[in-house]
Protein backbone atom coordinates (compact mmCIF):
# COMPACT_ATOMS: atom_id res chain seq x y z
CA UNK A 1 0.00 0.00 0.00
CA UNK A 2 1.09 3.52 -0.63
CA UNK A 3 1.59 5.30 2.59
CA UNK A 4 2.39 9.17 3.63
CA UNK A 5 4.07 9.58 7.19
CA UNK A 6 4.00 13.56 8.11
CA UNK A 7 6.19 13.80 10.69
CA UNK A 8 9.92 13.14 11.10
CA UNK A 9 10.27 12.54 14.66
CA UNK A 10 10.73 9.30 16.91
CA UNK A 11 7.10 8.11 16.25
CA UNK A 12 6.84 9.10 12.73
CA UNK A 13 10.65 7.81 11.35
CA UNK A 14 9.50 4.29 13.65
CA UNK A 15 6.05 3.47 12.18
CA UNK A 16 7.81 4.80 8.60
CA UNK A 17 10.93 2.12 9.08
CA UNK A 18 8.01 -0.43 10.33
CA UNK A 19 5.98 -0.21 6.57
CA UNK A 20 8.72 -0.64 5.02
CA UNK A 21 9.84 -3.59 6.50
CA UNK A 22 6.12 -5.10 5.52
CA UNK A 23 6.80 -3.90 2.21
CA UNK A 24 4.80 -0.51 1.59
CA UNK A 25 5.65 1.97 0.01
CA UNK A 26 5.87 4.71 2.15
CA UNK A 27 6.97 8.57 1.53
CA UNK A 28 7.91 10.31 4.65
CA UNK A 29 6.73 13.69 5.00
CA UNK A 30 8.60 17.09 6.94
CA UNK A 31 7.44 20.79 7.34
CA UNK A 32 11.47 21.58 5.26
CA UNK A 33 12.15 18.23 2.74
CA UNK A 34 15.54 16.85 3.03
CA UNK A 35 17.67 13.38 2.70
CA UNK A 36 15.33 11.28 3.86
CA UNK A 37 11.91 13.46 3.61
CA UNK A 38 9.81 15.11 1.19
CA UNK A 39 7.46 17.78 1.91
CA UNK A 40 4.11 17.36 3.59
CA UNK A 41 2.07 17.55 0.37
CA UNK A 42 3.80 15.33 -1.17
CA UNK A 43 3.73 12.66 1.43
CA UNK A 44 -0.03 13.05 1.91
CA UNK A 45 -0.78 12.94 -2.21
CA UNK A 46 1.86 9.76 -2.24
CA UNK A 47 -0.22 7.69 0.23
CA UNK A 48 -3.50 5.42 0.30
CA UNK A 49 -3.27 6.14 3.62
CA UNK A 50 -2.01 8.75 5.75
CA UNK A 51 -0.51 8.80 9.05
CA UNK A 52 -0.39 11.79 11.40
CA UNK A 53 2.78 11.80 13.50
CA UNK A 54 3.13 15.38 13.85
CA UNK A 55 2.80 16.68 17.42
CA UNK A 56 -0.35 17.45 18.42
CA UNK A 57 -0.03 21.23 19.02
CA UNK A 58 1.20 21.88 15.49
CA UNK A 59 -0.87 19.01 13.94
CA UNK A 60 -2.97 20.85 12.30
CA UNK A 61 -0.70 23.29 11.16
CA UNK A 62 1.24 20.43 9.49
CA UNK A 63 -1.75 18.92 7.77
CA UNK A 64 -3.16 22.55 6.62
CA UNK A 65 0.23 22.04 4.57
CA UNK A 66 -0.22 18.57 3.60
CA UNK A 67 -3.36 19.99 1.97
CA UNK A 68 -6.96 19.10 2.06
CA UNK A 69 -6.89 18.15 -1.54
CA UNK A 70 -4.58 15.68 -1.04
CA UNK A 71 -6.38 14.10 2.31
CA UNK A 72 -9.67 14.09 0.63
CA UNK A 73 -11.25 10.57 1.01
CA UNK A 74 -8.23 9.25 2.49
CA UNK A 75 -7.64 7.34 5.54
CA UNK A 76 -5.95 9.42 8.31
CA UNK A 77 -4.25 7.38 11.24
CA UNK A 78 -3.94 9.93 13.57
CA UNK A 79 -1.21 8.84 16.27
CA UNK A 80 -0.19 12.36 17.85
CA UNK A 81 -0.87 13.97 21.42
CA UNK A 82 -1.32 17.54 22.51
CA UNK A 83 1.45 17.67 24.82
CA UNK A 84 2.45 20.74 25.84
CA UNK A 85 6.04 21.53 27.33
CA UNK A 86 5.60 24.97 27.08
CA UNK A 87 5.16 25.54 30.71
CA UNK A 88 7.89 23.09 32.00
CA UNK A 89 7.47 19.49 33.10
CA UNK A 90 5.29 17.45 33.42
CA UNK A 91 3.61 18.72 30.41
CA UNK A 92 -0.10 19.30 30.07
CA UNK A 93 -2.71 19.16 27.34
CA UNK A 94 -3.64 21.75 24.70
CA UNK A 95 -6.67 20.51 23.89
CA UNK A 96 -8.60 18.09 26.43
CA UNK A 97 -12.10 17.64 28.09
CA UNK A 98 -14.68 18.87 25.52
CA UNK A 99 -12.10 18.06 22.69
CA UNK A 100 -9.07 16.84 21.21
CA UNK A 101 -6.53 17.11 18.25
CA UNK A 102 -8.80 13.74 16.88
CA UNK A 103 -11.84 15.93 17.08
CA UNK A 104 -10.29 19.09 15.44
CA UNK A 105 -8.77 17.08 12.91
CA UNK A 106 -11.95 15.56 11.83
CA UNK A 107 -14.01 19.55 11.69
CA UNK A 108 -11.22 20.49 10.19
CA UNK A 109 -11.00 18.31 7.10
CA UNK A 110 -14.48 16.67 6.77
CA UNK A 111 -14.01 14.49 4.09
CA UNK A 112 -11.05 12.89 5.65
CA UNK A 113 -11.65 9.71 7.50
CA UNK A 114 -10.02 10.21 11.07
CA UNK A 115 -9.13 6.63 12.88
CA UNK A 116 -7.16 8.17 16.19
CA UNK A 117 -4.97 5.21 17.41
CA UNK A 118 -1.53 4.03 18.81
CA UNK A 119 -1.48 7.37 21.06
CA UNK A 120 -1.33 5.42 24.23
CA UNK A 121 1.97 3.91 23.90
CA UNK A 122 5.27 4.32 22.76
CA UNK A 123 6.57 4.23 19.87
CA UNK A 124 8.70 1.03 19.96
CA UNK A 125 5.72 -0.26 21.40
CA UNK A 126 3.31 0.63 18.03
CA UNK A 127 5.62 -1.40 15.79
CA UNK A 128 6.52 -4.31 18.37
CA UNK A 129 3.86 -4.67 21.07
CA UNK A 130 5.50 -8.47 21.75
CA UNK A 131 8.22 -6.00 23.75
CA UNK A 132 5.53 -6.05 26.38
CA UNK A 133 3.97 -9.17 28.01
CA UNK A 134 0.58 -10.96 27.80
CA UNK A 135 -2.18 -9.75 25.95
CA UNK A 136 -2.71 -5.97 26.36
CA UNK A 137 -4.72 -3.30 24.46
CA UNK A 138 -4.26 -1.08 21.97
CA UNK A 139 -7.45 1.72 21.34
CA UNK A 140 -8.94 3.26 17.74
CA UNK A 141 -12.15 5.53 17.33
CA UNK A 142 -13.24 7.18 14.43
CA UNK A 143 -16.06 7.88 12.25
CA UNK A 144 -15.86 5.49 9.50
CA UNK A 145 -16.68 2.08 10.34
CA UNK A 146 -14.56 1.16 6.66
CA UNK A 147 -11.55 3.16 7.84
CA UNK A 148 -11.01 1.41 11.46
CA UNK A 149 -11.26 -1.88 9.52
CA UNK A 150 -8.33 -0.82 7.14
CA UNK A 151 -6.52 0.82 9.85
CA UNK A 152 -6.74 -2.31 12.51
CA UNK A 153 -5.41 -4.41 9.25
CA UNK A 154 -2.20 -2.25 9.64
CA UNK A 155 -2.67 -2.57 13.29
CA UNK A 156 -2.20 -6.90 12.86
CA UNK A 157 0.85 -6.03 10.41
CA UNK A 158 2.15 -3.99 13.67
CA UNK A 159 1.74 -7.61 15.34
CA UNK A 160 -1.03 -6.83 17.31
CA UNK A 161 -3.80 -9.18 17.57
CA UNK A 162 -6.94 -8.55 16.36
CA UNK A 163 -8.16 -9.58 19.89
CA UNK A 164 -6.22 -6.84 21.60
CA UNK A 165 -7.90 -3.79 19.13
CA UNK A 166 -10.25 -2.27 21.63
CA UNK A 167 -12.72 -0.20 18.96
CA UNK A 168 -13.95 2.66 21.16
CA UNK A 169 -16.71 4.55 18.85
CA UNK A 170 -16.90 7.77 17.24
CA UNK A 171 -14.36 10.41 17.16
CA UNK A 172 -15.17 11.83 20.38
CA UNK A 173 -13.29 8.78 21.96
CA UNK A 174 -10.27 10.65 21.00
CA UNK A 175 -10.96 13.37 24.50
CA UNK A 176 -10.17 10.15 26.42
CA UNK A 177 -7.24 8.59 24.50
CA UNK A 178 -5.61 12.19 24.27
CA UNK A 179 -6.33 12.76 28.25
CA UNK A 180 -4.91 9.02 29.10
CA UNK A 181 -1.71 10.63 28.72
CA UNK A 182 -1.25 12.11 31.85
CA UNK A 183 -1.68 9.22 33.66
CA UNK A 184 0.76 7.51 31.29
CA UNK A 185 3.14 10.04 32.21
CA UNK A 186 2.70 8.77 35.94
CA UNK A 187 2.76 5.02 35.08
CA UNK A 188 6.09 5.59 33.04
CA UNK A 189 7.68 7.76 36.43
CA UNK A 190 6.03 4.64 38.72
CA UNK A 191 7.16 1.71 36.86
CA UNK A 192 10.48 3.30 35.34
CA UNK A 193 9.78 2.39 31.74
CA UNK A 194 8.09 3.69 29.05
CA UNK A 195 7.62 0.34 27.50
CA UNK A 196 4.61 -0.24 28.96
CA UNK A 197 0.56 -0.99 28.06
CA UNK A 198 -2.80 -1.74 30.10
CA UNK A 199 -4.51 -4.23 29.41
CA UNK A 200 -8.72 -3.34 29.96
CA UNK A 201 -10.22 -6.59 31.11
CA UNK A 202 -14.29 -6.34 31.49
CA UNK A 203 -15.26 -8.30 34.79
CA UNK A 204 -17.62 -11.63 34.80
CA UNK B 1 -10.64 1.40 63.46
CA UNK B 2 -12.58 4.26 63.47
CA UNK B 3 -13.55 5.50 60.30
CA UNK B 4 -15.98 8.31 58.91
CA UNK B 5 -17.63 7.82 55.44
CA UNK B 6 -18.58 11.08 53.94
CA UNK B 7 -21.05 10.81 51.28
CA UNK B 8 -24.39 8.34 50.97
CA UNK B 9 -24.49 7.93 46.76
CA UNK B 10 -23.45 4.46 45.58
CA UNK B 11 -19.97 4.47 45.98
CA UNK B 12 -20.26 5.71 50.03
CA UNK B 13 -22.95 3.31 50.66
CA UNK B 14 -20.31 0.55 49.49
CA UNK B 15 -17.06 1.16 51.03
CA UNK B 16 -19.14 1.95 54.09
CA UNK B 17 -20.44 -1.69 53.99
CA UNK B 18 -17.66 -3.02 53.22
CA UNK B 19 -15.58 -1.21 56.18
CA UNK B 20 -18.40 -2.52 58.88
CA UNK B 21 -17.89 -6.24 57.00
CA UNK B 22 -14.50 -5.66 58.55
CA UNK B 23 -15.26 -4.83 61.72
CA UNK B 24 -14.37 -1.55 61.19
CA UNK B 25 -16.55 1.06 63.35
CA UNK B 26 -18.43 3.16 60.61
CA UNK B 27 -20.06 6.52 60.79
CA UNK B 28 -21.53 7.96 57.26
CA UNK B 29 -21.83 11.57 56.73
CA UNK B 30 -24.41 13.82 54.55
CA UNK B 31 -25.04 17.23 54.20
CA UNK B 32 -28.31 16.28 55.81
CA UNK B 33 -28.40 13.56 58.14
CA UNK B 34 -30.99 10.85 57.96
CA UNK B 35 -31.88 7.34 59.38
CA UNK B 36 -28.39 5.76 58.24
CA UNK B 37 -26.08 8.94 58.49
CA UNK B 38 -24.79 12.02 60.72
CA UNK B 39 -23.52 15.16 59.76
CA UNK B 40 -20.48 15.69 57.57
CA UNK B 41 -18.64 17.06 61.15
CA UNK B 42 -19.64 14.27 63.14
CA UNK B 43 -18.49 11.23 60.76
CA UNK B 44 -15.35 13.60 60.10
CA UNK B 45 -14.73 13.70 63.91
CA UNK B 46 -15.45 9.86 64.88
CA UNK B 47 -12.86 8.78 61.86
CA UNK B 48 -9.20 8.45 62.46
CA UNK B 49 -9.90 7.89 58.94
CA UNK B 50 -12.22 9.61 56.53
CA UNK B 51 -13.21 8.08 52.91
CA UNK B 52 -14.41 11.41 50.77
CA UNK B 53 -16.90 9.23 48.82
CA UNK B 54 -18.66 12.82 47.64
CA UNK B 55 -18.60 14.45 44.16
CA UNK B 56 -15.88 15.84 43.11
CA UNK B 57 -17.72 19.18 41.91
CA UNK B 58 -19.42 18.99 45.75
CA UNK B 59 -16.32 18.05 47.67
CA UNK B 60 -14.58 21.17 48.81
CA UNK B 61 -17.80 22.09 50.21
CA UNK B 62 -19.06 18.92 51.70
CA UNK B 63 -15.23 19.16 53.60
CA UNK B 64 -15.60 22.68 54.68
CA UNK B 65 -19.11 21.42 56.20
CA UNK B 66 -17.12 18.63 57.66
CA UNK B 67 -14.77 21.24 59.41
CA UNK B 68 -10.93 21.58 59.01
CA UNK B 69 -10.57 20.70 62.91
CA UNK B 70 -12.31 17.48 62.90
CA UNK B 71 -10.05 16.44 59.57
CA UNK B 72 -6.76 17.73 61.22
CA UNK B 73 -3.48 15.22 61.11
CA UNK B 74 -6.07 12.60 59.86
CA UNK B 75 -5.77 10.19 56.31
CA UNK B 76 -8.28 11.40 53.69
CA UNK B 77 -8.94 8.61 51.60
CA UNK B 78 -10.52 10.58 48.31
CA UNK B 79 -12.70 8.53 45.72
CA UNK B 80 -13.98 11.24 44.25
CA UNK B 81 -14.45 12.52 40.51
CA UNK B 82 -15.58 15.69 39.12
CA UNK B 83 -17.78 14.41 36.44
CA UNK B 84 -20.09 17.51 35.61
CA UNK B 85 -22.90 16.40 33.80
CA UNK B 86 -24.43 19.84 33.88
CA UNK B 87 -23.81 20.05 30.39
CA UNK B 88 -25.40 17.12 29.52
CA UNK B 89 -23.33 13.67 27.98
CA UNK B 90 -21.19 12.33 27.87
CA UNK B 91 -19.80 14.49 31.14
CA UNK B 92 -16.59 16.53 31.26
CA UNK B 93 -14.64 17.21 34.06
CA UNK B 94 -14.91 20.28 36.41
CA UNK B 95 -11.35 20.64 36.86
CA UNK B 96 -8.11 18.92 35.04
CA UNK B 97 -5.22 19.20 33.29
CA UNK B 98 -3.01 21.20 35.56
CA UNK B 99 -5.01 20.77 38.49
CA UNK B 100 -7.41 18.10 40.32
CA UNK B 101 -9.90 17.39 42.65
CA UNK B 102 -7.33 15.88 44.85
CA UNK B 103 -4.70 18.58 44.72
CA UNK B 104 -7.61 20.94 45.51
CA UNK B 105 -8.15 19.63 48.56
CA UNK B 106 -4.84 18.76 49.70
CA UNK B 107 -4.29 22.89 49.45
CA UNK B 108 -7.05 23.47 51.09
CA UNK B 109 -6.56 21.06 54.03
CA UNK B 110 -2.65 21.09 54.33
CA UNK B 111 -2.39 19.46 57.31
CA UNK B 112 -4.60 16.73 55.89
CA UNK B 113 -3.31 13.77 54.58
CA UNK B 114 -4.87 13.26 51.54
CA UNK B 115 -4.49 9.88 49.32
CA UNK B 116 -6.40 9.60 46.49
CA UNK B 117 -7.41 5.76 45.34
CA UNK B 118 -10.40 3.86 44.22
CA UNK B 119 -11.53 6.57 41.62
CA UNK B 120 -10.81 4.40 38.78
CA UNK B 121 -12.94 1.51 39.54
CA UNK B 122 -16.95 1.14 39.77
CA UNK B 123 -17.61 0.93 43.59
CA UNK B 124 -19.03 -2.95 43.17
CA UNK B 125 -15.24 -3.66 41.99
CA UNK B 126 -13.67 -1.59 44.88
CA UNK B 127 -14.42 -3.69 47.35
CA UNK B 128 -14.80 -6.80 45.27
CA UNK B 129 -11.89 -6.41 42.65
CA UNK B 130 -12.42 -10.40 42.31
CA UNK B 131 -15.40 -9.35 40.18
CA UNK B 132 -12.78 -8.23 37.39
CA UNK B 133 -10.34 -11.92 35.90
CA UNK B 134 -6.85 -11.88 37.18
CA UNK B 135 -4.46 -9.07 38.34
CA UNK B 136 -5.61 -5.82 37.70
CA UNK B 137 -4.26 -2.72 39.12
CA UNK B 138 -4.85 0.18 41.41
CA UNK B 139 -3.62 3.83 41.78
CA UNK B 140 -2.74 5.65 44.79
CA UNK B 141 -1.34 8.39 45.21
CA UNK B 142 -0.64 11.45 47.96
CA UNK B 143 2.52 13.34 49.49
CA UNK B 144 2.80 11.03 52.93
CA UNK B 145 4.15 7.76 52.50
CA UNK B 146 3.09 6.41 56.04
CA UNK B 147 -0.87 7.64 54.72
CA UNK B 148 -0.23 5.73 51.66
CA UNK B 149 0.81 2.79 53.33
CA UNK B 150 -2.72 3.13 55.44
CA UNK B 151 -4.58 3.53 52.46
CA UNK B 152 -2.60 0.77 51.45
CA UNK B 153 -3.51 -1.90 54.50
CA UNK B 154 -7.45 -1.32 53.84
CA UNK B 155 -7.37 -1.82 50.20
CA UNK B 156 -5.53 -5.47 50.91
CA UNK B 157 -8.60 -5.49 53.66
CA UNK B 158 -10.77 -4.69 50.29
CA UNK B 159 -9.28 -7.86 48.05
CA UNK B 160 -6.69 -5.74 46.25
CA UNK B 161 -2.76 -8.06 46.54
CA UNK B 162 -0.29 -5.78 47.31
CA UNK B 163 1.25 -6.65 43.88
CA UNK B 164 -1.54 -4.75 42.26
CA UNK B 165 -1.76 -1.45 44.36
CA UNK B 166 0.53 1.06 42.56
CA UNK B 167 2.08 4.00 44.06
CA UNK B 168 2.01 7.15 40.99
CA UNK B 169 3.82 9.33 43.61
CA UNK B 170 2.44 12.50 44.98
CA UNK B 171 -0.73 14.12 45.10
CA UNK B 172 -0.28 15.64 41.38
CA UNK B 173 -0.81 12.65 39.79
CA UNK B 174 -4.57 12.84 40.72
CA UNK B 175 -4.75 14.29 37.29
CA UNK B 176 -3.91 11.86 35.34
CA UNK B 177 -6.54 9.48 38.01
CA UNK B 178 -8.77 11.62 37.67
CA UNK B 179 -8.70 12.62 33.47
CA UNK B 180 -8.12 8.58 32.85
CA UNK B 181 -12.14 8.83 34.03
CA UNK B 182 -12.82 10.08 30.29
CA UNK B 183 -11.14 7.17 29.14
CA UNK B 184 -13.45 5.29 31.13
CA UNK B 185 -16.30 6.31 30.37
CA UNK B 186 -15.49 4.71 26.76
CA UNK B 187 -14.41 1.64 28.01
CA UNK B 188 -17.85 1.13 29.71
CA UNK B 189 -19.19 2.19 26.59
CA UNK B 190 -17.62 -0.45 24.48
CA UNK B 191 -17.11 -3.24 26.70
CA UNK B 192 -20.93 -2.82 27.75
CA UNK B 193 -19.67 -3.38 31.54
CA UNK B 194 -18.88 -0.67 33.97
CA UNK B 195 -17.02 -3.94 35.68
CA UNK B 196 -13.99 -3.30 34.12
CA UNK B 197 -10.51 -2.37 35.86
CA UNK B 198 -7.18 -2.08 33.39
CA UNK B 199 -3.93 -4.17 34.52
CA UNK B 200 -0.66 -1.60 33.98
CA UNK B 201 1.98 -4.33 32.69
CA UNK B 202 5.47 -2.89 32.13
CA UNK B 203 7.61 -4.50 29.12
CA UNK B 204 10.59 -6.48 29.44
Amino acid sequence: VKIGVLGTGVVGTTIAAKLRELGHDVLIGSRSAGEDAVPFADAAAHGEVVFNCTGGMVSLEALGLAGAENLSGKVLVDVSNPLDFSKGRPPTLSVCNDDSVGEQIQRTFPDVHVVKTLNTVTAAVMVQPGLVPGRHTIFVCGNDTGAKAQAGELLQGFGWPADAILDLGDITAARGMEMYLTLWLRLYGATGTAVLNVEVRPGR
